[in-house]
This record gives C-alpha cells, structure tokens and sequence, in this order.
C-alpha cells in the first residue's frame, strides 16, 4: 500500500540566491506543490524527507523566478521604421511628420483588436519568460481612451492565462496627452479619474495606478488628482517620475504611499528621503537610459544610504527601450548605475516584487510560492556579469517545472 | 522512375537583407545542397524550378548568417568575481593584488588542459550559434607561451568541428607580455615570430596572426616585427589598434595589407585613409566600448565618408566584453556608435567577413555557401532596434537547416 503522496521535487548542492543574498553554503531545496517545501542546508538534508523526492539535478545557482516589475508590454505597431530613419539622419520633426513618436504607438494600439494586440506581445512575453521572468507587470497607456486602457488591460490578463507567469496589470490612463484632448489636459485627467478608473476597478482589471509625471506629460497637482482617484477605488499607487527634471513627482507619489517612483534619474535628496519615509522602492530603468543615451544617473549613492530598496525592470516598451530581455537589465544595472550584482538581482527579484506590493513573491524561503529559475553558472554575479542567452537550466511557475 | 536529385529548400516570399542592402521587393530562395540555388524576386519563381522543393516556409527576414569577426571565446576561469569586487568598491591595486586583470584570464588558460578549455568554450559559442552565427572568428592570447597559445587554437578547430559553425583562428600571441617577460618585452616579440608563428604555420593552426599595439601592450615597432614573421610564413594580419590612444598601430597594419583594424576610438584622419587606401575593415567592438564605459568614440564619419567597411563583433571575452550574443551588438552599434541599421547588420555579415578575409560569406547570391538565418520579424531594422532573443526562426548553415 502507498500513499497517495504529491510529487516532491528535490534539487541538491546548489548555491542558493534567495532574492536579498547568497546562501553561505550549498543548499538542498524541495518543492511540494506549489510551494517551496524545504530551504536547507546540504549537510543538514534529511534522507527521509529526500526519499522518494524526484531528483531535478545538482550544483548550479538557483535564483527566484525573475520579476520585471516595469513593463509596456501590450502595444500596436513597432517602431524599428523611426529606429531607423533617426539613425540615418531623419530630425525629429521629421520623424513627428511621419507620425512618430508615443503617439504612432497610440495610433496603431488603438487601430488593433485585442486578438493582435495578443498575437504581437505573445513573442516578447515568451522571450522573457524564456529568459527567466516569472512575475511581469504590464501596464496599459497607449489607449488613452476608456475603451481603450480597459483592452490593453485584458489583453494583458488574456497573455497571464495563456502562459505560465504571473502578470501584475496597472492602468497607466494618465500615460500621454491624447491628441482629442490637445487643449485641455484637465478634462482628460477627469476623464481618467471619473470613467477610466471606476470602470477598470468595477472590471477589476488593474492591479494598480501608475501615472507620467513630468513637464511633457502631467503636473504633480494633475498625478496628485489621479492618485485621489485610484485611493478611492481601493487601488495602489505608483509613478514614472524625474526622468527628465526634477517635479518632485515622487515626493507626492510617496506622500500617498506609492508602492514605488520609476526612472528617477532627476530625484534629489529630498525625493531620497520620502521614498525612505513612505517605505517606496526606486525602480530604476536602464534600458530608457540606454537607449535614451542619458547621462544623468539616478542617485543610486543616495537611495543606498538610505536603505531604499532599488528595483530594476526592463521597461521594455517600443519608443525608449525596446529590450525584452530581463537579465540583460543585470548587466546594464551594473555597468550602467554601478549597481553591485547582488543589488541588481535582488532589484529584479525581492525588490521587483515589493515594487508590485507581492512581497511574497521574488524571495525564497520555506512556503514561499515556487517561483524559481535554476541557472548553469557557478555564482550569482556572473547572471549580471555576462550577457548570454542559454543559461537557464530550469524554471518553475507554480511548483510546474520547465526544462 | 524519378532522378535522384538532392533535396532543395524553398522559401517564399521573404525579405532579404544580402549582406549590403535588403532587396527591394519579395524574394523566393532556393538552398540545394551546400549553396544558394537561386534567389529571385517572388514573381519571377518558376513554377517547374519550385516544383519538388521542400517548403521551407514564407514571409520573415532572411538575412546571411552572422559572421563574428572579433571573440577571445577560449579562454580559462572567468572573470564574474572581478567585476562584482569593482562594483563593490575594491580598487585597481586591490585587483591586482588578487590576481585579477587579464593575467588572471592567462594563469587560468595555462593551468587548463584542452578538454576543460573545450568544455568551457561550448557553452558560450553554442549560444553565439542560437543567436544566429554562423562564422565565429577565435583568437589565442591567454597562452602567451608556444604551447599554450597552439593549445588555445587546437581547441578552437575543435569548436568548429563539434559545431554547426565555421571557425576560423587567429594567433594572438602579442596579446600582453607573459609575467616571465616582464624586463624584456623583445626577447617576448622575439619568441613569437621565431618559434610561435612557426610552430602555428606548420601545424596550420593560425588563419592570420593579430597583434595588440597599444602603451599597455606593444610598440608599433614590436607589432611590425611580428606582421612581418607573419607574411614570411603567408599569413595574412590584424591588429588591435588605437583603442586607448593614438599611436598609428592601424596605419603600419594598413601598410602591411592588414585585414583589419579593430577598435580604433582613437583612429585618426591618417589612419581613416591607411585603411582606405589599404582597403582593410575598420572593425568596431561596440561591447568592449559599453563594459568599459569608455567615452571616445570611433571616428564613424570619417570611416563612412571614406568608404571604409565597418565590421560589428562582440569581442567576446572575459575582461572587458563577455558579451556572447551577436545581436545585441547590432543595438549597441547603432546606439553607442549611430550605426545605421543596415550598417550594423552588413557589419555582422558581409563586413565582417571580409575582415576575414572570407569574402565568398556573409552575402546572399546565387552560388554562395548557404549559411542563412530566417528571422521571426517584418522588417531588418528590427533585429538591431529590439533586443529580444528567440527572434530566429530558422538557421542553415552548409545548406543543413536547423529548427
Ligand atoms: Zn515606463
Ligand atoms: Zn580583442
């Protein structure tokens, strides 16, 4: 006679990163279910408990499943035409004429059904999961309409259900200026605060309310009346903010206990500060600034010394970073912003996941949900150090491994 | 009773990039054995010549196969502990006193046998392979002694006959001065042309022999002497140049008939017509430019306005480029460096292949050898604009297709 035992998956000797810092010494690690069972130490495994385990493998780095916490991931069109054309010499008044810009991305995403706004992120969502995202936030900001935030929104839950991630959707109503309302940007922050909200968290298809705070986009006081909104709907909070200047955006944004500030490159010490006070993570992009080829670099200094958690997130997007690519954010974070390794890999693992207020995800531990990726390198530092695609041995969503 | 033809593989209706330009309309492309059979625009594809043919599949970007021209991909240990110390705050000196820098990247090369350097290797050109190579230059340099650096190229020719991949090798022996020659850095020079040339001509393990010409290295002179044993065993040259500073290594190559200068930041208008007049590639490294956070770019203007090819390579290597994935030096060209497109993608193809001196590859034309990729994308621009790995959907190389 048997027991009718779920299966128990057991990985042995691995060096463990468990989302804030390496394990001193090789661990055993068994999954059961959906979660992780047992986080031990090697010598300290108990061969009851590894009996009857199925085996997955020994030695490598297993990390938490990565969480890239800042993504526009569902958007018509692509813009490799304007790529172009600026690097053989179109100005930008050029490319405006030719409709470029947020505003081409808007135009085609409002042109697309929700069937090829699917089919388009499917392949940039797969190549992440691919290299090892297990939680992607996708906001919407390219419908600018009521109808059209809420179908980025449930394209976005649609691609969460067809694949094994977990997806964090935030409504980003409050993203650009659409062109019907050129001349009266108060009216469409209203439109965004009475109709896009309500009806987003009547359908409960965002997870949060993100808003663009800078001089291009909307005012502190305008983000301030967003964030009014989104409170009274019973939904969390966040910002892109000081990207390009200093509004003190994130300042207000953690006044009201924003779960996180995005891009920050502009934040003064003042910002560093009530990030701090508000218990905010700084999600720092360094594919915009890549791309962007920036020069002003957040204050990574600042926000280290005082204690801010750093989240880092590929921002992927089709206009200031079209890289879907998670660990190549590792690299970035490092060479870019002098990140250490280990803060760039907790900034896409524990602290993505506050960034997303899923303070149970991105770390692992017993009971923790097993979201995991088990990598061939020999340390942890070498997931930001080198850029190679290929180095993911497993992944599990779920306690379902994929090899 | 049927002719015993070999198969032929058809594509239709794809969007060719050639290894210079993307053809203007859609194309059909015929692979029959190891070579291109014909490449017609789609209206001109003759029913009867299509008849028999298996269906390889329609639409996508079919571009030539990448061609790397630039990789120190042998090489011992790793460097992952380095990189993550510096970012953590030790100095130089500190470094250096544990043995980093690149001679720590030699003690590792010389205290590892052939089958651990092989071992080593395969992982890192195997994802090069899936990111869409199909000819990856390797160089020596770790070795720095006769049998170290023929041990680095005898496991380069195992690469290419373990893999789907042409591999073509480089001596390298003038990479850095070995620690035995610390007071005499000619007596060093002198062991590479008198014995390591040699020893590497007789056993045919050198393709050409490169040099690094630079304050850190070797004096323009040393690097003199060594083309010079080079061409008296009909090996033809390269050199690293002008990465750090202006010392018109390029221009002596160019006047030896070098191949190609790489790096080159520094390259002067001198040096542009050295290379013009010599007709050698100027091959630009654009991942050792971003690991490095260098600041001075390569005179890309006066490479253009002088007709001079530019190749695009990752230079893959331990210290200051472990960049192991060909296309994100198409994003990083075009924008650290402003390439165009079209010049980043000729860069990885037809360029680069000439920097090889292999100008029968990286180009699509009836008769050439089918090494081919197949890209999931509408338009060739896309593959340097978005960094998305699992873009490939179908790489031939020698007419063989892989999935
Ligand atoms: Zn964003
Ligand atoms: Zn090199």
């Amino acid at each position: 006679m048997t027991l009718d035992t779920p299966t128990r998956l057991l990985w042995r000797d691995v060096t463990v990163f468990d989302g804030l810092a390496t394990c001193p010494e090789p661990m055993a690690v068994i999954v059961e279910g959906e979660r992780i069972a047992e986080l031990t130490p090697m010598r300290a495994l108990d061969a009851a408990r590894a009996a009857g385990c199925r085996e997955m493998g020994r030695g490598g780095v297993m990390t938490p499943g990565l969480v890239d916490c800042h993504t526009h991931l569902v958007f018509g069109g692509g813009r490799a035409d304007e790529f172009e054309a600026r690097l053989e010499g179109a100005s930008y008044e050029e490319i405006a004429r030719r409709g470029g810009g947020i505003l081409s991305t808007v135009n085609a995403t409002r042109d697309a059904d929700e069937e090829t706004l699917f089919a388009a992120a499917l392949p940039r969502l797969t190549a992440m999961i691919a290299d090892g995202a297990t939680t992607v936030e996708i906001k919407s900001g390219y419908g600018l309409s009521v109808e059209g935030e809420l179908k980025m929104l449930r394209v976005a839950r649609r691609l969460g259900e067809a694949l094994p991630v977990r997806i964090v959707t935030t409504l980003l109503g409050a993203h650009a200026l659409p062109p019907e309302y050129r001349h009266d940007s108060d009216a469409y922050i209203d439109l965004v605060c009475d109709e896009m909200i309500p009806a987003a968290a009547a359908e409960g298809l965002a997870d949060a309310v993100d808003v663009f705070c800078e001089t291009i986009a909307f005012s502190v006081a305008q983000c301030e009346r967003v964030f009014q909104a989104a409170e009274a709907h019973g939904l969390p909070i966040k910002a892109h903010a000081e990207q390009l200047s200093n509004l003190g955006g994130s300042a207000m944004a953690a006044r009201h206990g924003a779960l996180s500030a995005d891009h920050i490159e502009y934040l003064d010490q003042a910002g560093v500060d009530a990030l701090r006070e508000a218990g905010s993570v700084a999600v720092i992009l360094p594919g915009a600034f890549h791309t962007l080829r920036e020069t002003q670099l957040p204050p990574i200094a600042a926000l280290r010394e005082a204690g801010v958690p750093m989240a880092v997130a590929t921002d992927a997007n089709p206009g200031s970073s079209p890289l879907f690519m998670p660990t190549l954010m590792l690299n970035l974070a490092c060479t870019l912003f002098r990140l250490t390794p280990r803060e760039a890999l907790s900034g896409m693992t524990a602290h993505g996941a506050a960034a997303l207020g899923r303070r149970d995800l991105g770390r692992l531990y017993e009971g923790a949900p097993a979201d995991l990726c088990v990598w061939d390198i020999d340390s942890p530092a070498e997931l930001a150090y080198a850029v190679q695609p290929g180095r993911l041995r497993q992944r599990v969503f779920a306690g379902q491994c994929q090899e």
